[in-house]
């Protein structure tokens, strides 16, 4: 049985009863470390809690080299865990069609994900919300317009738009708030257009969790701190929406 | 001190690990039981494994008379829990707004979400959906034309749409993906279009999720069985998309 597991947003103490279980009976755990992260906590920490020894994925082991990951839910119970919920910052989709052409059954048990948990942060409605994008690091002459063309298109039809910030988890470098509108805005003044409000979240999920809105100028300057940061850029705000930014984001 | 829980898809195994433990320790503990709903479990199950009495609190408990939650959460730990992640369903916007307007400290612990399990359940790419959609009953000669809308408009840009069925909780009344897929075929003929390829989900984050893609007249034919249902109206599909479709929903 090869079971996947979202871990949820934070730290070990985010997976849910159900996943916990699971995750202490598995003959085998393993854990993607190259897309999503949990940035409360750490692989020694997570060994002790779920009384296991934890295997790290890497890129190739998951996409190219998937077979002890195979074998072991071939021979046993195997549990394959993400931060967040399962298959959405990455689906591995492919993992799971493999496991299903060697007749290994599988199963998902779902875990909390920063796309929902923003709605609650921000007071923002889910329903508001149209396509999400990602806003990569640029590198050499690569400079990509994807997110302000989304977020316009988007703002056109009054929609919220969910910004997630580059991560490079092999050089342990996350994309912050203050970057990720650097970048945003130099996307605006080419396309034309703007952005009047952001937006931040921090940490969403741990215990001091941060929650900003204003302008580009605004967000620079407020201290977000440590990783991981998300935005959204907001449609037009309902009536509701802007008392909740303006009593929990500082809106002014 | 006010904490909104999000309790996760199914049953009372589904809460955090986190959120268990800010239950078992709150001097008060209140479920919202009006518009989301925990399929899998009952208030007495919920009640003896959290060990604490459950307050159920309806509608006019929460948007006309939410003093004595605020109380409670005025004079020690209350929580507030609801199905999914905390203000997804519902915003619950207003009742935090009103805490924190008397002063009592508020804070959210996430659980897993409809929203995001559909995308391992259905192999569908989270950031391929655009705005999600709810279909509601019609009553007497109100027969509303919006999911369509929404639904066309998706299409129009390749995107995925997320269709929440109707829930009636005062009458335990859930919307099948059969009765949905009728009101849908009965707009789409209105606005001179057409759905080719629906994706039903039933009881996600159950032992027994059922996943099943087709046109009309498949998704009709099909046996989804109990509630919950919830459905996806695909824009094309990519070939790994396609290929889980066909592994795991019985694609032809």
């Amino acid at each position: 049985m090869l079971t996947f597991i979202g871990l949820g947003l934070c730290d070990e103490y985010d997976v849910s009863v159900r996943g916990l279980e699971a995750i202490r009976k598995a003959d085998a755990v393993f854990l993607e470390v190259y897309t999503s992260v949990l940035t409360g906590t750490t692989i020694p920490r997570l060994e002790e809690y779920y009384g296991k020894k934890i295997t790290p994925l890497y890129r190739e082991d998951v996409e190219l080299h998937p077979e002890p990951v195979l074998d072991a839910a071939a021979a046993g119970d195997a549990v394959f865990l993400t931060a967040g919920d399962s298959m959405v910052a990455t689906t591995h989709a492919d993992i799971r069609i493999r496991a299903a052409e060697r007749g290994i059954p599988t199963r998902i048990i779902h875990g909390a994900s920063i796309t929902t948990a923003v709605c609650g942060l921000s007071g923002l409605q889910n329903y508001r919300f149209g396509k999400s994008v990602s806003v990569p690091f640029p590198y050499g002459k690569w400079f990509p317009m994807t997110p302000i063309e989304v977020i316009a298109a988007n703002l056109a039809q009054n929609l919220h738009t969910l910004v997630f910030l580059d991560i490079q988890k092999d050089k342990e470098r996350y994309m912050t708030i203050a970057e990720a509108v650097d970048l945003l805005e130099e996307q605006a003044l080419r396309a034309g257009t703007s952005i009047p409000l952001y937006i931040g979240i921090a940490r969403a999920g741990s215990a001091d969790p941060v929650v900003h809105a204003g302008n580009a100028e605004e967000m620079r300057r407020f201290a977000f701190g440590e990783p991981l940061h998300i935005m959204i850029v907001p449609g037009e705000l309902h009536d509701i929406e802007r008392e909740y930014l303006v009593r929990f984001a500082g809106l002014c």
